[in-house]
């Protein structure tokens, strides 16, 4: 098994932006007054995500969250580039089962493959998904939108994520059948909110997601905004593992019922997450945080 | 030292595009009549860089690797996203050395950094630099657009970059200083050939960069463009090993002399390498060949 044959295996996934995998480059088209959004995440096995399982769970989960990106951007994903480094030893069926992770991942996003790169040589697998979406010129949701008096939301339920990676590395947790179930759809397959794009798009002033725990997404969006947010305990706690993937946005308080009835025509539970303050940092119930989120050691 | 450690040092390197990496994603503008034209690269100290040099030298030739792409399709670049994953212990001064490469890097091609993802957790330093540039409309170079009767030429001297590599790896080599010199740079420092950018605009049917020896990417070329390509045994010898990023382009015979009146007048010298058949597959004086430029198994 050389690249090449990886290649061959991947070509079918390429749309026609990734000239068929055949070139050196892929050619992207923007659409008169659209920009681009571009965001990527790396993922090393044994480090994001469980080493030893099927290489599908890996292939999906990278590029759902890298997606997960571009829908808290408010954008419409159209491609995606793929670096892949390979540990020796990898057999023929793992790389059909990563190939189908990706095709499973593009094909729930209707986003194909442009390009990328693969090399051997790495212990683990490392892999990076640069996703590429567009929105309407001056309509990409930042960071640093948030004003005072904002209030912060979130989508969806958090912590689900936390069960779900204790499920899938064997421990033992004590849940329901069905929570069972969502959990480990949380962790393995988390879902962009794509969903929500027209209400970000209509309310939010800021947006992020919750990758890397609630209290740290927070931190960012305070930071790039210029802005303290004091958030609620009631959200924070359980919520400061991270990779739950939902979104964390902040609207105008005069906006509040209408974001509210449009998340609920879409069947999107919003749950108010905090305050938008003077100043600067995190607080909880008023108290001074700092992020617990996952962060790297390099 | 810990990733938002890093990223306060990339942050100097980030251009408008870049929201100051402040953001989960970048934003990219194009012109009216503009294509994005995209690539990417990936290098394993150890596989395609030595292991325990500065990391000025690595992060500079990933890019400039990367460049070289965007210079075969007749792109200009516009900005790079960067995926890095380190081994622990690496020291400061190392990071520093590795943020200066890329600093030096992008100032030569004015080509700012977008935006990207660092995680920890690897044996041996991997990164990936994806990067962006910009074509007219139509206008990208493609590998499949040779045709029977065109004449293939590559840009600049082959094989220097096989002979820095062995002084850079500390291997007895007998050259002179100057050779000497100019292989290390090869090696080191390629120069992406957008120099040639309006040559390859006016005359050039189909290019390539010579990054995996110039019988593989001629053999790239006639694969997508679904012709044979016969190859001088002059340019083929010594020119196998890969890695110089000198261009491999094909114009049509007539326009030969005008080509040849252009490249001179920039003052790069271009050399015939070979003819574009009927058929399929590489021959080097007629004599089928198959490449033996750099594959890595998996």
């Amino acid at each position: 098994m050389n690249e090449l044959d990886l290649i061959d295996k991947l070509r079918p996934l390429a749309g026609p932006a990734g000239l068929q995998l055949m070139d050196d480059a892929a050619l992207l088209d923007l659409a008169d007054g659209q920009q681009l959004v571009i965001s990527t995440d790396t993922m090393v096995e044994g480090v994001h995500f469980p080493a030893g399982r099927i290489g599908g769970g890996f292939s999906e989960r990278l590029l759902r969250t890298a997606l997960s990106d571009l829908a808290a951007k408010g954008a419409r994903p159209i491609g995606y580039s793929l670096n892949v480094s390979w540990p020796a030893g990898r057999d023929a069926r793992w790389l059909d089962g990563f190939v189908i992770g990706l095709r499973d991942g593009q094909s729930a996003f209707d986003c194909p493959l442009i390009g990328g790169d693969t090399t051997g040589g790495t212990d683990r697998l490392v892999a990076s998904a640069t996703v590429y979406g567009v929105v309407p010129k001056g309509r990409m949701i930042t960071r640093s939108g948030a004003k005072v008096g904002d209030i912060a939301f979130h989508t969806g339920e958090l912590g689900l994520a936390e069960i779900g990676l204790a499920i899938v590395t064997g421990q033992s947790v004590t849940v329901d059948a069905a929570t069972r179930h969502r959990a480990e759809e949380a962790y393995l397959r988390p879902e962009p909110r794509f969903v929500v794009r027209k209400v970000l798009r209509d309310f939010a002033t800021a947006c992020a997601d919750i990758s890397d725990g609630i209290v740290s997404e927070a931190g960012h969006i305070a930071a790039a905004s210029g802005v303290a947010i004091d958030l609620s305990s009631k959200v924070t706690e359980g919520a400061e593992f991270g990779d739950d993937y939902e979104l964390l946005f902040c609207i105008a308080p005069e906006d509040e019922a209408a974001m509210r009835d449009a998340a609920k025509s879409i069947g999107v539970s919003v749950t108010k997450a905090g305050q938008v303050r003077t100043g600067q940092g995190i607080t909880v119930d008023g108290k001074p945080a700092s992020p617990k989120g996952y962060r790297h050691e390099l």
